[in-house]
């Protein structure tokens, strides 16, 4: 996301086709036509999201860098909707992360406006004065404080966002704002992106159905230890803000914070949490330690989890989704970091693409992380397969078997570091020739 | 170095190809085959190194991975030679470095043995045996005790290493070593390197002519922030151990410290500094801030840096050399961070690879270092021409410029953070797919 280029995103094709290439894994390191065609980790089928009450979606053309396809986002959202967020820690945040971050202490919002194709990032006071002036005339349509307007943008670092074809039709879609249309909205979010990410839960509240509908978007500039790429994620239980802070910054630990394609953090990495209290009547809530959440935090994190991985597995040139398990790490911490030390080795990347059972490469990364480790206590499995242990090639190890367990278009590395009780699970995708294609084409 | 895998180092084209070759810069993001032929970035010449008094070479065939080309270095070193080095940082160190490390304290040497197609990295108590076998072997045909024998090993990770392929031919080895054969140092310790890498430099220590030769390997799997690759410099200057150590790491800083190929740190990163004291006399000089030494000081700097480079230049896949400077830090070490960060983003590398001057991704960069940023007083240069400045694109910004910038064999970055007085230099290659063809291919 906030990729600093225009990379057209369209001649996606249709799910049949995709399904059909998903049968036959790559015997190369990724084919260079991979960049325009649905990824091959895509899900089989995208999840339907049901109404939720207390939101209505619009999109529309904007024109502000793509032609022919949607490329603006408005969410309405009920009076008195509760928001929370988690940002980038990037220095050079763009200014609708700015505005966001600044809107966010009141708690309170009433509509999200998208765009996709130009970040307004590294655009100085231009750049946050289009970000107020949409606010501000979506405030207008809408009749609230332009302070109720969450914004987010993803696309091209540096050039002007041209507001004026965003403020031009925003009126007409806070007017058309309806029930139906989360694959559209997941659609009209999409910039290298091969495919729409959706996820829908349905927990309980002291007994009573609420609904959790969340989207998101990658698919590059995508790295740990930061918030995360643009995800949006709506309830329609009546929860606090303080109580979605929470639940947020606790569910995005274990999903967006431990996943990376390229090890490279986005200027406009945006996750915000909205909850319109429009859904099933239920006991007020007020603190997210309460029991009656179990189900709910439970459901909520699935579901972050769950919009991650999709995200991974649209990474950039990616045919393989790598899920890595680190364990007896001297603590959670640093199991993560050795964890992501390993995600984002490009030679490690670059031997999954090759099919290649290069476990010599995984004790490199190991050994770089900067983290306690004894080279002689180590066990580095492939698929369950040990292939090596206490400090040398394990004596079961088997060529075949470990190849094997690399050549799937999921690929799991389970590395047990045998000092302390620390674990973590981490995702990536391999490095391919598709990345360098994508990533090494001129802008326009 | 210490690559998980071997690969063919053969079929390098001579130099007059490389030259023909250079002259065409690439049009896309490098070429697939470019991972067999010689660098488009290697010297137009490689410096021709004068015998060094008290050091005697000889090279062989061992065996080892390779076939029909030399794999084995023996440099048979005068008796008083004083040594120091500078190793990796890798949890997962390899036997050789953790052998050299034993040996270091003594401060002597008598030989070094370095063989390449196998790092003896991960390999138990079985590579520790095979390392003292080594240099037991050696010590016996040379007459010295075997903690007077330095070794290293680059290649694959985690094979056992056939130590008697080179007990073997070690002592024939020792008998044959000779004044000269620098070239052919050079080229028996390269795995994936396309060119071998050859330095040398006669400072003055007080008036008196000295000589420093120096060899390196590189290709891949080459980072920040830890020791280096391998690299080896003699001198015939009469200098003890302790100042030997001083200036080698002070010298580090703004060289092998200074490059990154793919942020990928080796198990095996080794850089020794051999003084046999069989040069001209000079004074007896016993710190390494002695003025006398100013010369030298200076003409090691520049020989380690041109070493670095070397290497740099004959990354996997490289087709462009980009030198990124950083000013108006914090600090020095925040300068080199944020000149990391820009060097081993995979977005930047790959806009480099396709000649697309996307500052974007640089300011991107800035802003994932960590290190103290202030968006609105960034200036960042490609080649002199000021792309973005106060947080904005400059007013002068020329897009024709600019990629003229980033079109040919060396790319210029600068970045002024604007908020203090750190500075740092660091250099880089950029991401194609050679890099992806190199290491997305099958170990054997």
């Amino acid at each position: 996301m906030a990729k600093a280029r225009a990379h057209p995103a369209a001649k996606r094709k249709p799910a049949a086709k995709a399904a059909a290439k998903r049968k036959a894994p790559p015997k190369s390191a990724g084919v260079a036509d991979s960049a325009h065609s649905v990824s091959p980790l895509a899900p089989r089928t995208y999840a339907k999201l049901p109404p939720l009450a207390g939101v209505r979606l619009a999109t529309g053309e904007a024109g502000i860098k793509y032609k022919s396809r949607t490329d603006l986002l408005v969410a309405v959202l009920a009076p008195g909707t509760q928001v929370a967020g988690v940002f980038t820690r990037s220095k050079t945040a763009s200014a609708p992360v700015d505005w966001c971050r600044a809107q966010m202490k009141a708690g309170t919002a009433r509509a999200l406006v998208v765009n996709s194709g130009n970040a307004n990032a590294f655009t100085g006071k231009a750049g946050a004065a289009a970000a107020r002036d949409v606010a501000v005339s979506t405030a207008a349509a809408l009749g609230c404080r332009a302070q109720e307007v969450f914004l987010a943008s993803t696309g091209v670092i540096g050039e002007p966002l041209p507001a004026e074809r965003i403020t031009a039709i925003v009126g007409k879609l806070v007017e058309a704002g309806a029930a139906e249309g989360w694959s559209e909205a997941a659609r009209a979010i999409m910039t290298t992106d091969t495919y729409p990410k959706l996820a829908t839960a349905s927990p309980l509240i002291d007994g009573r159905k609420v609904t959790i509908n969340g989207i998101a978007k990658g698919s590059g500039m995508i790295a740990p230890d930061m918030a995360t790429m643009l995800a949006f994620v709506f309830t329609d239980a009546r929860l606090p803000s303080t109580v979605l802070q929470d639940l947020l910054s606790a569910g995005v630990k274990t999903s967006f914070n431990a996943i990376t394609v390229d090890s490279d953090t986005s200027t406009s990495d945006t996750l915000m949490f909205f909850a319109t209290g429009k859904g099933a009547a239920h006991p007020e809530i007020s603190a997210a330690t309460d029991k009656r959440l179990g189900d709910f935090r439970q459901k909520l994190d699935a579901l972050l989890r769950d919009l991650a991985l999709q995200v991974v597995r649209d990474g950039e040139g990616a045919q393989k989704l790598i899920q890595i398990d680190v364990t007896g790490a001297e603590n959670d911490g640093a199991a993560h970091r050795v964890g992501m030390a390993i995600a984002n080795s490009p030679l490690v990347k670059t031997a999954i693409a090759g099919s290649d059972a290069n476990w010599g490469r995984v004790v490199m990364a190991v050994g770089k992380a900067g983290e306690k480790a004894d080279r002689d206590s180590l066990t580095i499995s492939f698929g369950g397969h040990v292939v090596a242990e206490k400090g040398y090639r394990a004596d079961g190890y088997n060529e075949k078997v470990a190849t094997r367990a690399v050549s799937g278009r999921t690929v799991e590395i389970a590395v047990d570091l045998g000092i302390g009780k620390g674990k973590a699970r981490v995702w990536t995708c391999d490095l391919t020739h598709g990345y360098i294609d994508i990533n090494g084409s001129y802008r326009s």
